[in-house]
């Protein structure tokens, strides 16, 4: 009797002792939203290289599903359901929803802003993840740099623009502010999902468009349809974002947080890189592979009329909420004091090694 | 008697559950030895962030010590002491050992090579990485970039150098592929680890040395012996290195593998930022708190001479080995392709916004 009611006890207290394990190892499963197609290279990457690595780091512990824009059918809602707690998680770009809170805007890039590693810097050594926070606190939502394109290209256009006729009336895809800048300019602006956006220049919804660079526009097929390629004023530094629901971070046991964020963290700089590569890749090979690509930089009295059109347009924007003045003029100081050194190492450099 | 015996058993078994845990969690506890004084930022960051990103990722299963120069008295000797085990890491820089391993010598940076984004494009997507790890190969080390300087001041001279012959004769302290093209234009060049390097220019033991950029060199000092501070050519993105013992590492399971990985590869970009940061700050205020201070830019047929020399030496160094052959050639053909991109991006763009 003694021996068979010690093993059960014993039996019982090894069952309490593999529940601490399993309670020790409790797995945590989240789902994140895109913007992006489930092939839309480097952007789709930056989620799923973090996913695999917060499973990885974690020995399996902490999974997340990457949902593409077809599986939820709303591309340009990720705020919302992240928000909603639909999601746990979003990767998408800021200035999506500048129309329903403008105090987010900023934090993609901004028309003759910051370049990549200015605007890396400005985030987090020079006050910009903290304002980021701010933007964010009321919605609930966490927001973190979730990969850099670098400086995008102009955009695809049907004829050559010679002048600021050239460009009036025009039908185009140009999200964030520089779509403001366009609108002043005289352009009919619209935002239009990833997805849909070859099929809207093919059937003239829109006559000319701007998407990312080399590497990623020359496999979506513009350069059939729209030949004149601008080189690029309006997106220095496009950062995508990674949103997380405030109350689904704050479940996390501490080791799992500091996962997740350093998942965030090194897949947004790897997006940078990996999109560098890849238009360092597309650009080699692109004149000689399609002919027919015009390569063009906007005349100077249209870069001229669009700066003039973008300092006005900023003096309205600062004008309409105290954190998004706050913000845009640290964005603007950071970029005073930070171009000054980019043109005495990086510009000085390549001027002399082109 | 039941009673307690039961219990004596319960408790047992229940430390044999908790011994289950503890092994499950067994702790690792490493050492990394870098060439770095303890408060030199943000060199000696890399490293601590590093190691503050893996404790928090594994619970604290998994410490790295770091020992600054003042520790292990061995500054540039960091390969052989990760290489014979005495150190399961290293921070170092990997053109500190050209005389050792001449193969390890570009993995650093080059002169008129490489900028950062376009150096990290070609480490981890366009064949670098691999290249290294065969490098380090028959060191039984495996090598990771560690962070980068981005591009290098050209260094502190007395005197104005408006001619080759201002160079002659010169002792300066430069490491890496430019220090053999000084040496070819007539200098006297030597390497001097970081915290001898103000006593040696003070004392005239060297007349001249380049350190990093304004970040980390207005704190040294060097300015009030050289004011001629001249702009950059030799080290276009300076890319500092872990290394690990390839044992030290097998030895690990996988999931802490991937956070040393990770947390590696996280702090290398950031340092890159952070000192971006720091260089943007220094150079802001710089000229009007230190108006001594004459910066200055290497004459065209200094800079020519330079090129020549550099063009000539690399040649040579082709000669010495394939690994070395291929890599040189790997870099100068990523350059030509990614330098195309830069040009026609970040170039172009900050030619019309400095």
């Amino acid at each position: 009797m003694l021996q068979k009611t010690t093993k059960l006890l014993v039996t019982t207290a090894l069952i309490a002792g593999l529940a601490t394990v399993a309670n020790a190892a409790e797995k945590v499963k989240w789902t994140l939203a895109t913007t992006w197609g489930s092939t839309l290279n480097p952007f789709i990457d930056s989620p799923t290289n973090m996913a695999k690595l917060v499973e990885e780091m974690s020995d399996g512990r902490f999974k997340i599903r990457i949902d593409a824009a077809n599986k939820h059918k709303s591309p340009l809602g990720i705020l919302d359901m992240v928000k909603g707690g639909q999601y746990d998680m979003g990767h998408s770009a800021s200035y999506y929803w500048k129309g329903k809170d403008i105090e987010t805007l900023p934090f993609t890039t901004m028309p003759f802003g910051l370049t990549a590693p200015e605007q890396y810097a400005w985030f987090y050594y020079g006050g910009g993840m903290e304002l980021m926070q701010k933007a964010y606190a009321k919605h609930g939502v966490l927001s973190y740099p979730g990969g850099n394109t670098g400086n995008q290209m102009g955009g695809w256009f049907r004829k050559e623009i010679n002048s600021l006729d050239d460009l009036k009336g025009l039908k185009m895809r140009i999200p964030g502010f520089a779509g403001e800048v366009m609108a002043k300019l005289g352009l009919t602006v619209t935002n239009i999902a990833p997805g849909e956006l070859y099929t809207s220049l093919e059937r003239g919804t829109i006559d000319a468009l701007e998407w990312v660079g080399p590497g990623m526009d020359i496999s979506m097929g513009f350069h059939k349809i729209a030949p004149y390629y601008y080189t690029g004023w309006h997106e220095p530094a496009t950062e995508l974002q990674f949103m997380v629901n405030e109350k689904s971070y704050e479940k996390l046991p501490k080791d799992l947080q500091q996962i997740l964020l350093t998942a965030m963290r090194v897949s947004a700089y790897d997006m940078y890189i990996q999109n560098y590569h890849m238009s360092s890749e597309a650009w080699s090979t692109m004149l000689t592979e399609f002919p027919n690509i015009k390569v063009k930089t906007f005349p100077k009295p249209v870069m001229d009329a669009m700066k003039k059109a973008n300092d006005e347009l900023l003096t309205e924007l600062k004008a309409q909420s105290p954190l998004l003045k706050e913000t845009l003029e640290s964005q603007e100081a950071y970029q005073k004091k930070s171009r000054k050194w980019t043109e005495m190492s990086d510009y000085l450099y390549l001027k002399d090694n082109l």
